[in-house]
C-alpha cells in the first residue's frame, strides 16, 4: 500500500485555461469526465455537526443560477445534518483526467415544484425506491425492504413525491481546480467569491 | 446531467460478507479495487473548523494497529485544520465495484520516526517536491516553483524530511460499507465502536 503511487502527467493547468465563471469550468470538467468515468457527476458531500464532519457520495443533477443541485431524503443523515448546519464542502475526483475540484459553500432546500419536476422525471423504480426507504434508519432485514418494494410496485402506479424527499442547491463561495503533475508538484488554482466577484490565485501544491 | 444515472447491479452485501474486523474488510475492498481503479488507495478526507467542512483527496499509506495512516505537510490547510479540530470523515468510492466506505474518526500525528521511515522511502523527486512546496500558500508563478525545484534537485542530494512534513493516523469509531443495488435500494452496513467492540447494523438505503 505504501508503494501505491503514480506520477500524474496527463496535463497542466494555467490561469489562461480558467477564464470565465468557475461553475462553467466545473461543467466542462464534468463533461470531459463523461468519456472515461463511470460516475462523472458523483461528488463527495461533507456536512458537519458539533465539529464532526460526515461524508457521502451524491450525484450532481444540475448547475443553474450559480448553484449546484442534488436530491435526497430530507430525513437522511445528510438532511438532518444540513438542517442543523448548512455549511458544506464538495469534492469531485476524476482519476482518469488526474483532476480534482474542491468546493466550499452553503446548502438550502430547493422549491417543492423543483423537487416535483425532478422526482417525476426519475425512473418509476427509483420513485418507488424513494417511497419505501426510510433513509439512514436501522433496517431489520433486507427481506422487509424487498417486500415493501414489491408491494409498492403493485399498489402505487403513480407514486407521489414523499414530502421528505427533495433537492438542495449549494451556493459556492470557494472553488479550487486541481490538476495532478509529476513529483507531486500539482497545479492548483483557487477561486474565492469576494464582494460578488470571483478572484483567483495559484496555490502551492 | 439530470439523466446521468446508472443502475448498480454488480453485487449485493450480506451481513455474512462482513465478518471480522472492519479494517480488514476495508483492506480487502482496497485490494479488490486495485484491479480496476487508477487510485485505489485514494480517499476524500474531510476536516471541519468553525462548522465549515473542507475536503480533499489523500492517499492511504497503511492500515496498522486499528488506524489509517496518510502523510502530508503539517502546514497545509488540512494540517492547520486538524490542529484546531482532529475530528475527520473519510470517503472511499470505488465506482467499478459500485462500492463506498464511509468512516468517522479522529486524527493524530504519528511519531517522527514513522514519518522519517516513510519520507525516505518516497521517490527522490517526491522528497524534493515536499521540500520546495509551501503547501496551500499562495504561489506567485509556476516558474518560481519549477526554479526552486530545479535548484533543489542540484543542491540536495540527500534531502532531510522537513519538520512540517509527516503522517497522521486516523482512529475510526464508525465505518459504513455501501454496495450499490438496483433502483437505489443499496445495501448498507454500519459498524460502530461501542465500549471497545464493533457492533454492526443494516441501514435503510
Amino acid at each position: 500500500m505504501k508503494e501505491d503511487r503514480r506520477d500524474y502527467s496527463k496535463g497542466e493547468l494555467k490561469l489562461s485555461d480558467l477564464q470565465g465563471d468557475p461553475l462553467d469550468i466545473l461543467q466542462e470538467w464534468v463533461n470531459k469526465a463523461k468519456s472515461n468515468e463511470l460516475d462523472p457527476t458523483a461528488f463527495v458531500l461533507s456536512t458537519s455537526v458539533d465539529g464532526q464532519p460526515n461524508s457521502r457520495v451524491v450525484l450532481l443533477k444540475e448547475i443553474r443560477d450559480g448553484e449546484l443541485v442534488f436530491f435526497t431524503n430530507y430525513n437522511s443523515s445528510k438532511g438532518r445534518e444540513l438542517a442543523q448546519n448548512p455549511k458544506v464542502s464538495l469534492n469531485f475526483f476524476f482519476p482518469s483526467d488526474e483532476r480534482q475540484i474542491r468546493i466550499l459553500g452553503t446548502a438550502a432546500k430547493v422549491s417543492e415544484s423543483e423537487s416535483d419536476d425532478y422526482f417525476y422525471s426519475r425512473p418509476y423504480e427509483s420513485q418507488i425506491g424513494a417511497v419505501v426507504s426510510d433513509q439512514s434508519a436501522t433496517l431489520e432485514s433486507r427481506a422487509s425492504l424487498d417486500d415493501a418494494y414489491e408491494a409498492a410496485l403493485k399498489l402505487e402506479q403513480n407514486p407521489k413525491r414523499p414530502e421528505n424527499w427533495g433537492g438542495y442547491a449549494i451556493t459556492p463561495f470557494q472553488i479550487e481546480f486541481w490538476q495532478g503533475r509529476p513529483s507531486r508538484l500539482h497545479d492548483r488554482f483557487q477561486f474565492s467569491l469576494i464582494e460578488g466577484n470571483w478572484e483567483v490565485k495559484r496555490l502551492y501544491p
